[in-house]
């Protein structure tokens, strides 16, 4: 069992909390993280975290978790809507991806309608705010001990 | 605090568990209103559940359910792509809903990737499994304490 | 000359005035049904009404009214934008139908702004209000006035 | 109370009853204008009527009715489907519109379904054939005494 | 071998005969129905009939006959256009469907060309009138021959 | 009465039988004109054949056959989805014709949904294997006997 | 037979000769006219010519022609592919018309090739430089002079 | 001066006069070259005629055509809407074409609007009948004219 | 070197500061000129304005400068949008054209994102409020210079 | 090993060199086909070449040389854009292709961008002039090294 | 009040001056910069530039720029078109941004037609040439002068 | 003669063999290198690389060969679908590039079917393995080749 796990923000993520506060709560990035961290000790995961306004930085990231067999929690921002860069890096790194929203981006403009992400994550979530980085990591748990089990048996 | 929480399914989900167990998993409808349960005793939430496959029964229980305040965790299956009259249902008694997709939409046909009903929930989950009813509930049960909470403040 | 009239609305009409009152008025859906009958005594027509959350009901309830010669005003509500059954109800039965639409759906969202029905009815009523029900009361009354001149003639 | 009302006719409508009877009736334009005088004297206002086929002279006549606070039934004809410049003239002179089309604009040509006017306009009527007039008339007589009665409560 | 076959008709279908002959021909449902009867008793089929107005009636009779092995000669009117409900019910209950239209839904509105219900159906027959459901019948008794004799080999 | 038919294959179609059995099963398109004249034997009916890569041949036939009277059971190919000059070769010659898809067109790539001839044919089949042709030659035999039968009235 | 032909002409072909001349050649408007006057008189027609930079002049002259049963040369110019109001107008005035173009429409801006006056007009010519207008008048002879011979005979 | 011009015919044009008189005439094609030829003498071209319904002999003749200075006047009937290699035929061989259309295919449907060739043609009529066919040979005429004075100055 | 510069305005730009103040500022159109003639005299532009409500003016207008050579300040207003004439009349006139917008029309309307100007204008301004027309007679002042320059040497 | 191969030339590319040298370089046919056969020799391949302005001869052509196991080196020309037809013959034939463009189609007109060969065939080089062809030899002689290899192992 | 402003310029702006003189002129990025400070002396804002390929790097600077409070005149370059991150940015750090493009992109391919960052500027200029630097900083002056007063008030 | 040629890849190029070897193979980016180096000797031409997941690096690496009149081998990967910054670097650094893909594009999801950068390639090759490397390898060598012939004839 990987016992890792990425946190990993795309493009103006650490932005979080001065941004937007009517949209996007008051919590910042680092807030975040913590909980993410508390929360992975809670189910035995080890949390990192990489954010970065680059989308090669991005692709690399995913490249090196998935070969390392670490899931990710992935919020790409607005490279959702923009890159297959990121998509083709999921896949052909085999990486295992929760993709999350703090908004609701279906009730946003329309060109955030549409991720390229989407298609190849392993589950979405999208406008539950800064929650769903914590339920991204719960099923993570759930998928890795289910897995796990799978295995034993 | 409203101690109540509707697990509402659409079309076809009546069928989940005897259909398709590559897609969907091997779990029945009803194996996943009983974790629902047993997950909402531990959050101090009564859950109640109906599926039905008539548009317009969902839109009737979707007025009942917001006009009580009760929230409700919706997973609407194909009207979701159809259906204006349940998104306006949400709407016109202001409900609470976490909308549910067992199945990753965006990675299935074109028309299964855009949702009427996401624009107006309050938070979407798709892709998980049938984890995802669970998440749903726990956003719920962490949506209420937070809006308990600002009350008490 | 037909002495009836059928009011019939469609999905979410029940929550009339319990509903948005920005956009939709404080009447309720009796308010309106209450007004319709005192015109339809006025000019000569009694006034019937059905609401139903359900497409198959409605299109039962056109099929009857277009068999019995019974005009309606009908308030398709979401399903205007869905529904072709409906469409196809009114043309069947060969219904003699005013189409009405509380608020102006030209000003709302884009999948608003086409009504399967407009093409099929006799008349299109949209934005006036809970008027536009008054209004198309009279249109008809007009029309079988005219038809009952044209048949004397 | 703004005791005045324009009727206001778009291109060709001069050339009404004069003109595809089958479409548009035999009444010419000024048996509408005849008849909206009437009814205008009834309901306590008085008609002024303007027709061009001018977009501009249509633009300007707005701007001028919107100043003064005169309430307008506006048929925009052809125009409906290609000026920005009359919905800009509306919202810029914020004027009071209701649009009426004789013929059912929706059971016509496709480029004739989508009216730039109907987003801002007060009501819309279509297919009524002439009467679309009258019933427009009623509804801003209406719409003034209710807005006079809000002023005086 | 499944001894029975169920004939399954959509919305408006009840109005077969009473409806614009000139495109439905002057046969009632009930005539069908008969001559459906008469031909399954030749090829060894035991005809059932369901008629409804309600999508969701269809969804839950495509369910039981899809979970009794029982195939059917579906015709699913309007909803043919706008439901993913009923497709979704043919593929989770496995249902075999021969899909018929009366009318040649190609030539006519563009709306009516496209059919959800197709790309799941095992055949589709159009334009043949209601010859079509004998067409559908005979094409159901050989493929059900055949796989018993596939079964048998 | 025309006493002969007119089995009309487009590009490709050659090829049945030594191509994709999966797609297409294993008879030859000898096989299929062969249990086509056993049929049209049966219900008086001389069939001929004729099959041709090159659409302005697929063109002539259609012309001479309709000019004679000669109605055709005919399967465009890939000219379905890509050939006005067919359709109009039908519409020119006043032909009668039945349109056969052996596979489930609307099951496969998006550019196969659509079919030129479809607008114009008599009766569309498709996905119901070479069946489809037998089916036809019935259809074609009805529609012949009862054209004759009014004739006599 | 009617003896009048209108030859007009829409926005900026007043500066006909003065403008691009390696698109529309070195002529005037005046001597296009000049032209048609001459050819005119060859086949019988007396030539009349209006300019205007304004629609609804266009729109005025199109109905007093329609009315006063004078065929029209109509080269609408950029009218052509925005004016829905020049199209009803030829409707409305039942208007014969021969719509020109100078320069070839079809090998320019993709917003030039759709004109809303071709499919209301009795012929089109296109790209055939200013002896479009020549052709035109000879197209109208001849048409009249076969509408006297019909009417004769 | 080249003294020979093409009166090229594409598919279904063999049938003219045979085919809906209504939207074509009832002249058959031998009348109309019968009259080309006619005109042809008159201006100084020895017309040659062909129509073919293979799109591949319709390329070779352009090509011939074109090498040999012939100019075309070009009925591509279907093909205008379909074929890229009748257009790449014109281009390549640096043909001088008018295409002419019988009927007017702007008020057809809406798949028949846009023609392939137009865009290299020298010059385009629609819907002035089969006079089309001799207004092109009179334009033809006029440009080799206009032409040869070039040279000769 | 030109002495003269035009400030051009289309359509509801006479209402200026009397309309929708927290869009378009509170400036009147004679405040805007006004402005904009000072800056003239600073520069050595003598500036001359017209507006109007007609888009057959305004093509006047442009043609009557682009002759003059005198170059334009142009805000089109709506006609932005809709106009192609307005287009042809720039190109046709070879006039100098710097388009402004005092609002930012890429925030608005989606209708609004796309002018038929910008393309053939000399430079484009949007959303700099009535700064734009100044920001305008600068960018020409400083072109003319150039010209002027480039002239001389 | 096949020590065949095919070079398939469609429509109008029997007029190489003879047509625009600016875009097709100044080699006919003939100098690319003797190139073809010089680097065939070399390779150990078989040169055969056929070029066809007819799709139906291409497509018979193409069913021969799949169900021979002949590689085929094919440049569709425009029918590239057009044909389903050809699409299917190498699919139905499973013939291995390599398809050529001598100019960069994806800087032409949009509707070269798409070919509906590409999808199906084994490599496509576009843009490399008549250096195109000999790269394809290139590459099937690798591919069939390869497959000996793969076999031989 | 806000002493500096930062030009920010986007990917290939490098190669300006180096590039396509035609299009862009012979001024480099330096001598544009250089001519910026000068006038930013003037006007008495100091002027610091950036220029990079790399979309994330032009994030992080917008961010930095807009929690700093320094106004941004910004040539997005190709990222104008593809970039929701530089849009995001704008907004999540509340930037002053003028957008500012050399060339009239409004006339270039379809695809730089529409600017994702347009509507989220405080102005946008484009096809002035550089002058729409210096535009953009005076813009800006007035800007922030403006501010200043209004707060002095 | 330019002795130096660089192969460019893009994002998620670094990969190669180590992902989905059913769609790629199994040689690892240094394998195909290799054998680029290899061939590169035997034609005169010294072989770099440079791979990168940045957008904004690819810009600048294709600038400075540009520049430099290095020639590029150039894999853009995903950044094809999506980046005009390297179309725009291409054109502006007049780099010489052929694309390859060594996957067929054209047969993947639908928005890999587009490539900014095929339209400013001087060649494009696609679907034939890495294969294509070596094959554009050659294709730059004779471009090479036969410049420097032009150049000394």
């Amino acid at each position: 069992m990987s016992a890792k796990i990425l946190i990993l923000n795309g493009p103006n993520l650490n932005m979080l909390g001065k941004r937007e506060p009517g949209v996007y709560g008051s919590k910042t990035l680092d807030d975040v993280i913590s909980a993410c961290t508390t929360l992975g000790n809670e189910v035995g995961l080890a949390v990192e975290s990489y954010q970065s306004n680059h989308e090669g930085d991005l692709v690399t990231r995913i490249q090196e978790a998935g070969q390392a067999g670490t899931p990710i929690v992935f919020n790409p921002g607005a490279y959702s809507h923009t890159s297959i860069a990121l998509r083709d890096a999921i896949t052909s790194a085999n990486a295992h991806v929760i993709e999350v929203h703090i908004s609701n981006i279906h009730a946003r403009e329309e060109f955030r309608h549409v991720s390229y992400i989407s298609a190849v994550a392993n589950g979405v979530i999208a406008g539950c705010g800064t929650d769903g980085y914590l339920m991204a990591i719960r099923v993570i748990a759930n998928q890795l001990q289910l897995a796990e089990q799978t295995k034993q048996a």
